[in-house]
C-alpha cells in the first residue's frame, strides 16, 4: 500500500467536511443523505467512510471546528494589550469564519450562516448535538471573560462598574448568532459591507451615553 | 344560527394560533400536520378551517403577530423622552413577547424561542415566509430609527458621533434573535433571570470606553 502524506489526508478530510457542510446548509441535516455528501465531495463511499462513520460524526466535526475557531479568536484577542474593542473583535470573528471555510460557497453565496441555522434547528431535536453546543458555548464564554479582564486592566471599563463578563459574553455571542441569521435570511451585498455594518452598529450602540455619564462629562 | 360575539371569535382564533405555535415549536413546520394542530387546540376541523386555510396561513399569522409586537414596543419607546436605553428596551421586547403569548408553555417551558428557530429554518426553504420576515425586519428597523432620533434629541449620543441608526438597529435585533436562540438551546433558570442577564450584558457592553473617551473623561 502506498504511503499517503498527512497533507493529503488533511485535504481529503477538508473536502469531505466542506461537501457535507454545503449539503447540510442547503437542505438541512435530515433531508441530506450520505449519498448526497459523497456526490458533493466527489468521492467514493470507501474514501468517505474511512474518515467519518456517518452524518452524526460529520456534523459533530463541523461544529467542533467552528466553536474551536471562535474560541481561538477570543483567546488571541485576550493576549493583546488592550484587547480589540467589541466593535472590532466581533466582525473579526465573522471574518475568521470566512477564512476558515473558503470552500463554503454555493453560486458565490457564502453558505455558512445557513449552515448555522440548520445546526440550531437540528440541536432542538438532537440531545448529543445540543450538549456539544452547550459545552462549546461555555468555553467561548470563558475565553470572552479573559477579554473583559484585558479591558479592565487597560482601564477601558469605567472605575466602579461591576462588569458582568459572563452576561456580556452572552450578548456578544448573541450578536454574532443573530447577525449570521440576518445574512442567511436577508442576504447582504458583500461580506465586507456586512462586516462594516456590524462594526458601525456596535460602535453606535457603545456610544449611547447614560444620563449619569453625560453629567460626568459635562456635555 | 346563533350570533357569536367578537370576543368569542377572538378567543377561538387565539386558541388555534397557540395550538399551532406549540406544534411548530415542538416538531418544526414540516413534521406538523393539520391533524396535530386540531388535536393540540382541541377543536374540530370545521372550527379551525373557518379561520385558517392551512399551515401556511397559520405560520403567516403567527409571524405577523410577533413582528407587529416588536415594532409596537419600539414605536412606544420612541414616544418617550428620552426613550429607554437599549439595556432596558431590549429585555422589554422579550418580556412583551412573554405577555403576548402566555399560552405558549409546554410543561412550564416557554416555547417561543424554539418557535423562532423553526420559523427561521422554514424561511430558508419558503420564499413567501422569507419575504414576510424581510418586510417585517424592514419595518422594525424603521421603528428603531425613531428611537435613535429620540436618543439624539435628548443628547444621549455624543456630539459629532454619526450614529448609523440602521446598522445599530440590525445589531439590536441580532441581540434579541441570538438571545432567544440561546434560551431555546441552553435553557435558562427563569424568565426573570434571563432578562436580568440580558440587561447586565448590554449595560456592560455600553460601559466599555474607547481610548479617546477615556482621555476626555480624565480617567
Amino acid at each position: 500500500m502506498a504511503r499517503v502524506s498527512q497533507e493529503h489526508l488533511d485535504a481529503r478530510r477538508r473536502q469531505i467536511l466542506d461537501g457535507a457542510a454545503l449539503c447540510f446548509a442547503r437542505n438541512g441535516f435530515h433531508a441530506t443523505s450520505m449519498q448526497d455528501v459523497l456526490k458533493e465531495a466527489d468521492l467514493s463511499a470507501g474514501a468517505v467512510y474511512r474518515y467519518f462513520s456517518g452524518k452524526e460524526e460529520l456534523i459533530g466535526a463541523i461544529v467542533a471546528e467552528v466553536l474551536g475557531t471562535v474560541r481561538e479568536v477570543y483567546e488571541q484577542a485576550a493576549r493583546q494589550t488592550p484587547p480589540p474593542l467589541p466593535d472590532v473583535l466581533i466582525p473579526d470573528v465573522l471574518a475568521r469564519m470566512r477564512e476558515l471555510r473558503p470552500g463554503l460557497l454555493d453560486d458565490g453565496q457564502w453558505m455558512f450562516p445557513r449552515l448555522m441555522i440548520q445546526v440550531w434547528s437540528e440541536a432542538t431535536r438532537n440531545a448529543e448535538l445540543a450538549a456539544q453546543l452547550r459545552e462549546g458555548f461555555r468555553l467561548v464564554r470563558e475565553a470572552w471573560g479573559k477579554v473583559v479582564d484585558g479591558y479592565r486592566e487597560a482601564g477601558l471599563m469605567p472605575a466602579g462598574a461591576e462588569a458582568d463578563a459572563d452576561a456580556m459574553a452572552r450578548v456578544m455571542i448573541a450578536v454574532v448568532q443573530g447577525y449570521a441569521l440576518q445574512v442567511a435570511l436577508f442576504g447582504t451585498e458583500s461580506a465586507a459591507s456586512f462586516e462594516a455594518m456590524l462594526r458601525d452598529g456596535l460602535r453606535s450602540l457603545m456610544s449611547v451615553q447614560r444620563g449619569d455619564q453625560k453629567v460626568a462629562q459635562g456635555n
